[in-house]
């Protein structure tokens, strides 16, 4: 590979400011210097035009549910019957097929200025249940996406052991579940290793996995120093039947077993008590709101200002993939809050870019999410002079770009070292949008 | 002029059906005939490729808002602090930047298939309210920006005549304010003519007009046949103090004083009682919902499924410019509504895409929003290869449009005849981004 290793952005987002004429050096897979005011540019540098953030990190993404984008939406229902939806897509995946659409949306997120992913995958199994001659065939196929899309992955090795309290497995859900958490645990376990890749645990929800279950995820996760990730109350009928069941809140639950701490996130969070909120904060969790998702599943606005004054890290997600775009996410936080409560400015916009980088990145494990020296070298460059930043004011660039630009506007990016993705186009990746056609149709059918 | 005046559609919204292979003619400013199934086709036509809509309509426009694109989000507050940074730009405005300014944006709306604007347009006059020495010198300059832009245009000349109940006009308000709603009639009616504009009334507010005045802005709209809007109830404060003066609902009041009606047009209607919906769908009005600049100033999400059910027609409009894109302003009108409702499918796509045109062209009082015979010549290319549609189900077209689109991926835009967007660059503005840029620095400073 023979990328340059010299960089020098017309802006650049440094620890929260912008600074002009920004020199950044990389070595191998890291930045190793980085200098404001380098005017003019030294010739041998790469040029990366307009405003310069950090990688963006999706830090919740279920690949496959990106062929319901527009094939969902003239249902009504609720959560629960565009559950039923995706099951069926669950139902017609195969090793094959899975690894073509995921590489296909990572590199849709590439595109959008995504370096890093956290894959939330608990499709393990053939149909019925039955493994594959590789138990890890689907996760290999995710790691094999994921490196052809030129991106990070955070492989979220998901256990799903029933389908509700006291219910089994049934239907798609069969090709979810492992025998049990130790079976899990050794499936998980023999995940290969591979130079991209965070290999990271999560517990569906409490309704999928019993509570001697979340024990042993989180003590597989702990001995790895691993990320922890699960669904948190999304629901107000997960609330009401983990309460019916054990008389406790989801949250409650899980701080009970000790899963809640610096390394684990809560995906969603949206239907919280207050003391919910205290033990999410007071545990150090990351909280990931999936803002888009949550407006097209009707989820409800989850306390996202509460959780962080109460400690917990926000970090984002697009989860279901009704949209790819880090800069909504962003916006999103704050704007729905701004619709609940009659502020604004309840979060700063310096807050939502670093959901959408640096906290991203610590809760995917990975040491990346700012333009800094022996962070991942993640540099993604946004126009200013589309019709939507133009007229930004040069004072005010981060705010224009959190508020106003979207995935159509990052115009190259460069991932671990490496450019993936340069005037809009994907080096590694030709013509992404013909290649997810393809994929979403040998899935779906034409 | 010697645009083409046969188009070939490879796919266009008829009816609410997509068709494929669509031969549509027009003749002047008017289609003249809709053919579906036409393969291949003639050698003349020229071709529309990807989805072709119907020209979308801006309903709700402040065009200079845009100055404050990004410049706005650091402040906390609400929407009356927010207002007041509006103000200040008001203050810097004369009729060349104000020209400037609003050409580059509707050149902005343009690129993102917006073929008609309704400005409701309050800044008639110098600073401390003197009258230029021509009266309508604001005006004019709307009506020329809109012509240059390529796009069609309903001035809604507003009145505004205190600055709230009981309240002088103050500050920078003394240059919206007529000295009385006479005055304001004689310089409306002097507004000139022009093939592109349609003029037309607007009250600002129940604050801003006092009930005699209400009356003469309806008469005079009535004896012109011309739409009439108003803004209703986007703050909880508004309804407060005209139930304190009035003893009734800003909607109450305008109902008594004969304002609703067919042609009107409510802007946000945001907080209403149960009464104040009836009223407005039983008048037959529009209601204009602006869902990203509710967001923006934390308004709040209005009760628009309830006003749709009650028989009031829904529009769109991108009032503040925080985003312009239509797109997103039609999909937060079901979004917001899961968002509080936790329902999905509340309005179906095609209702949602006919508040985003036929909806919004009525309330601006133009026979257009339809890609049908005798329908205004507007037509709009949404690209399906865009990372957003790829993969879109050909059954699926429209919903898939409406919930993953963006302004971004309109290649093409005839509107009334004319080809102004071709290969995402607007023909009659070069280089639009930077007129953006330098018209809001003229004002801004840079």
């Amino acid at each position: 590979m023979t990328e340059p290793s010299l960089w020098h952005a017309q802006y650049a987002v440094l620890d929260g400011r912008v600074e002009r004429d920004v020199l950044i050096e990389t070595a191998r897979r890291l930045i190793s210097s980085v200098t404001p005011g380098q005017r003019p540019p030294p010739p041998r540098a790469q040029r990366l035009a307009g405003l310069v953030i950090p990688g963006l990190a999706n830090a919740h993404s279920h690949a496959f549910h990106r062929a319901l984008r527009g094939r969902a939406q003239r249902a009504g229902g609720d959560f629960w019957s565009w559950r039923a939806l995706m099951y069926q897509v669950a139902e017609r995946l195969n090793p094959e097929t899975y690894r073509d659409l995921a590489r296909a949306v990572y590199a849709e997120m590439a595109l959008a200025g995504i370096t890093a992913v956290g894959e939330f995958h608990y499709l393990h199994h053939d149909r019925g249940g039955r493994p594959y001659s590789n138990p890890n065939a689907m996760a290999e196929s995710l790691i094999t996406a994921a490196g052809e899309a030129g991106i990070r992955l955070t492989l979220l090795d998901t256990c799903y052991l029933r389908g509700g309290f006291g219910r089994p497995l049934e239907g798609p859900q069969l090709r979810f579940g492992d025998a049990d958490a130790e079976a899990w645990a050794v499936r998980a376990s023999a995940v290969p290793p591979a130079d991209h890749v965070r290999r990271a645990a999560a517990i569906h929800s409490v309704r999928a996995v019993d509570e001697p279950g979340m024990k042993l995820v989180r003590d597989w996760a702990a001995e790895r120093g691993a990320p922890l990730h699960v669904h948190v109350s999304e629901q107000p009928a997960e609330n009401d039947q983990c309460r019916a069941t054990t008389g406790r809140s989801p949250v409650e639950l899980l701080a009970d077993h000790g899963v809640l701490g610096a390394k684990t996130t809560a995906v969603h969070a949206t239907h919280l008590a207050p003391d919910d909120i205290a033990l999410l904060g007071g545990s150090g969790a990351s909280v990931c709101l999936c803002p888009t998702t949550e407006r097209d599943l009707a989820d409800g606005v989850g306390p996202a200002s509460s959780l962080a004054a109460a400690g917990a890290r926000l970090c984002l997600g697009s989860d279901s993939h009704a949209v790819i775009d880090l800069f909504e996410e962003a916006r999103a936080v704050e704007l729905d809050e701004r619709l609940t409560g009659g502020r604004r400015g309840i979060h700063r916009p310096e807050a939502l870019l670093r959901a959408a980088t640096a906290h991203g990145m610590a809760a995917l494990g990975f040491q990346a999410g700012a333009i800094a020296v022996d962070q991942q070298a993640d540099l993604v460059a946004v126009d200013l002079d589309s019709p939507r930043l133009a007229g930004a004011d040069s004072d005010d660039l981060l705010p224009s770009a959190v508020f106003a630009a979207t995935a159509a506007d990052v115009t190259a990016v460069v991932a671990s070292g490496r450019l993936i993705v340069r005037d809009r186009r994907h080096l590694l990746i030709d013509d992404v949008p013909r290649q997810l056609t393809a994929a979403i149709e040998a899935v779906m059918g034409r």
